[in-house]
């Protein structure tokens, strides 16, 4: 059933509007923009006419096509008179974008309790009231009234609609993206957990990653990612972790209080990863999203700037990361390429004049390195010597595609996230980048856990 | 006598040379590129000639003029006859930029100590050998193989070149920047202490910061941040606080190992603020850099996204940071501008509807209570009502301009870091922007922690 909201043959938007200033604009408006989507749509609003070149029925029952999703943008007062019209219609399912109910108060608990009920007897699934709304990026369905984000192979459940927002705008800049996106809203019907069930069946959801501030049927929900994370990463972040948050949470989406350190320990036994913040919890995406897992834990780390690599060394202990021992074969193998005053031990300081050739030549033979299971070359982007900015990562990267991007690597361009021509060159190979040591090796750290976690059977 | 190296009347570069593929050449060239530099440079170079269209002596002896700052770029075997050159013509300051002294090997050791003996006898003080070199951004002096950073109130001093760097790459994506810099290398003259002796007289460096990997007269260093701290923020990254990190960092500077405990333990009775990673060394600095201290720890925060201001709540929380409440006073001023359905709690809600208008109104009117300390307005930028991107910020800024600056906000632009209208608008403004709710939360504390400590008396 949940199909139907994600891939639905008919649309029908109710309460379209023609008027920039409204919601029901946005979700009008994002839903026809894209010309390759194959689902049929049929606006309704109750003037007729045409909205953006599109002909309008004055009511869902004059549509002559069966509905498979229902979009409700009208105001509170009427949305029950249009969902009995659905009722009517026999639609599939619906989402009720329409705010006004259980948060706001105890009548709009009763109006939104006496609709879901309506609807269950009636067969039809109901996501809202109260939401931003569903995508799916993959058929170019953008069904909510935020933008859609680059398309990818994540998927996101947000308890938050503007969370989900700010995270395509990071997802953008990072070289990442969505494949599907759900915002529940007040959930009178549909609920996280049959969301991730249907991720954990949808080929395209290869990562998982979930925002929520409460958990309404906990058992459920652990079971459900339990199921889900032996085959696909579930990266959850929570918010409300500390009493002013849940404070702020429960103002926000009405939840109540849910232990934080109860959550961590029953995340951590379902095999998913809580992150503590919101930038980890992108950095994990990243890694999950553009990398392979690592065979092992031993890493290799170069660098043409002793401080980036020190700092990484610290950060790297902090989740125990191992690094490697350099064998006689690869110390043999790279030392052609480097000055002379370079020290054979891990991490690797090349020294400043390091360029493109060096970086190329050393992280491949890291790469193709049987004691070595993940690489982590770090760079200051020089100044001098006439070096181009992008040439490091250039190189890095040529390793990495020509080695068949088997190993994970996380090129650390140490606070070069101001060079507009790495991020170009990165979004180009689809290929990631870290900004800071911290990114880098928490980066690591969830391949390396997901790794021991799923995957022990390739450890030696 | 350290006036010398960052207030020099003449200079000469001895080993200058115009070949762009050495080091030596970016040195040459970041000097002489900036033609407002009122101090008079000589070059030296045994080929004679012309470097850049300068002319170029054969010996610093036939250079017609006293020398205050002498810079040598010669190979490491001929560095001493250089430097006795330099003692002949009584220079007053010397910068050894060469490597291959003492963090190569005993002999090299040997060598740069005789050198530092000379200069001693003869009254010279000596910056390096292996460094990258110092710079006085107020005067324009680049003496120094990196590029300068933007113009600023900052002062640096780091045990890596390239961490300096870095950090330049980063403060011109924050609209930070510097008044000077030293990295001083193998330090076999000049001392970490002495250049902070300077900074703490020197007017325009109004917030120091250190990258160090060793301390290596530990008493006069802290007693050096004891004298300076009630004045100027002192902010710390201490590379090398693990026990990998400081394997890395013995390899890059041949530093021993620090205790890091006992090290946070000293640093935070002198006052200095010694941070975790270089994303919170990069916030603080952002902090002090661009923001008034808050008088009291009473925080206002308010947004047009539940999720931003949770998560931001969470952060605030865990460096105990004090939501102020709201006074009658304080919602009769801001109630006419908000839509009914909003709660008067602090955070703020005013949902997502809220605009450039609606910002302007409540940061203002928080700014001007006198029961508030600081304000965070957080913001998801939206994608719908036809807003513009930048206007919530702008709406921001102008109540900031027109309450006098007198208390600190930190605008929260969730996720935002890829609006580069929005970075436009914050440079011009000179004011910052913050992007994760762990950065505007510890920009916050940084300010909280430096008034508690030598502003109390501002305190109700």
């Amino acid at each position: 059933m949940i199909e139907s909201f994600f891939f639905p043959k008919t649309i029908a938007v109710i309460g379209a509007t023609a008027n920039p200033k409204k919601f029901g604009n946005a979700v009008t408006s994002n839903i026809l923009k894209n010309k390759n989507l194959k689902s049929e749509v049929f606006l309704i609003t109750p003037t007729n006419g045409e909205i953006l070149g599109n002909p309008c029925y004055k009511s869902l029952c004059d549509v002559p096509k069966d509905i498979d999703l229902a979009i409700i943008l009208v105001p509170a007062k009427i949305v029950e008179k249009v969902v009995d019209d659905c009722i009517e219609k026999k639609v599939k399912g619906i989402i009720i974008v329409t705010a006004g109910f259980g948060e706001i108060d105890e009548a709009g608990k009763k109006v939104e309790e006496k609709i879901a009920q309506k609807c269950k007897d009636a067969g039809i699934r109901v996501i809202g009231p109260n939401c931003v709304g569903i995508q799916n990026v993959d058929i170019g369905l953008n069904a909510s009234f935020i933008q859609p984000p680059p398309p990818g192979n994540i998927s996101m459940i947000s308890q938050s609609g503007s969370f989900g927002c700010g995270v395509f705008y990071a997802m953008e800049k990072e070289g990442i993206g969505c494949s599907k996106f759900a915002n529940l809203g007040n959930m009178c019907d549909v609920s996280f957990k049959e969301i991730l069930q249907f991720y954990r069946d949808d080929p395209n959801s290869e990562i998982i990653c979930i925002y929520m501030e409460t958990v309404s049927d906990g058992r459920g929900f652990f079971n459900e990612l339990k199921n889900i994370t032996p085959h696909k990463p579930v990266v959850v972040l929570k918010g409300g972790v500390t009493g002013t948050g849940m404070k702020a949470a429960s103002s926000h989406t009405g939840s109540v209080a849910t232990n934080f350190e109860i959550l961590k320990a029953s995340i951590k036994q379902t095999g998913g990863i809580l992150c503590e913040n919101v930038d980890d919890f992108i950095t994990v995406l990243k890694s999950y999203s553009s990398l392979p897992l690592p065979k092992g834990e031993r890493v290799a780390v170069l660098t043409n700037s002793g401080g980036s690599s020190v700092l990484f060394s610290d950060e790297a202990e902090k989740y125990n990361i191992k690094f490697a021992s350099f064998s006689e074969n690869l110390i043999e193998k790279i030392k052609p390429n480097l000055i002379s005053i370079v020290k054979y031990v891990n991490p690797l300081d090349m020294i400043a004049g390091a360029g493109e050739n060096e970086y190329y030549k050393v992280t491949k033979a890291m790469l193709e390195d049987p004691e070595i299971d993940a690489v982590v070359p770090c760079c200051v982007i020089p100044p001098f010597l006439e070096m181009s900015p992008i040439e490091h990562y250039r190189g890095i990267i040529r390793a990495w595609n020509e080695t068949g991007r088997k190993k994970p690597i996380m090129p650390l361009m140490f606070l070069g996230d101001n060079f507009k021509d790495l991020h170009a060159l990165a979004k180009e190979e689809n290929a990631p980048v870290f900004y800071t040591p911290h990114e880098a090796a928490f980066a690591l750290k969830a391949g390396i856990d997901r790794m021991k976690r799923f995957n022990s059977k390739h450890l030696d």
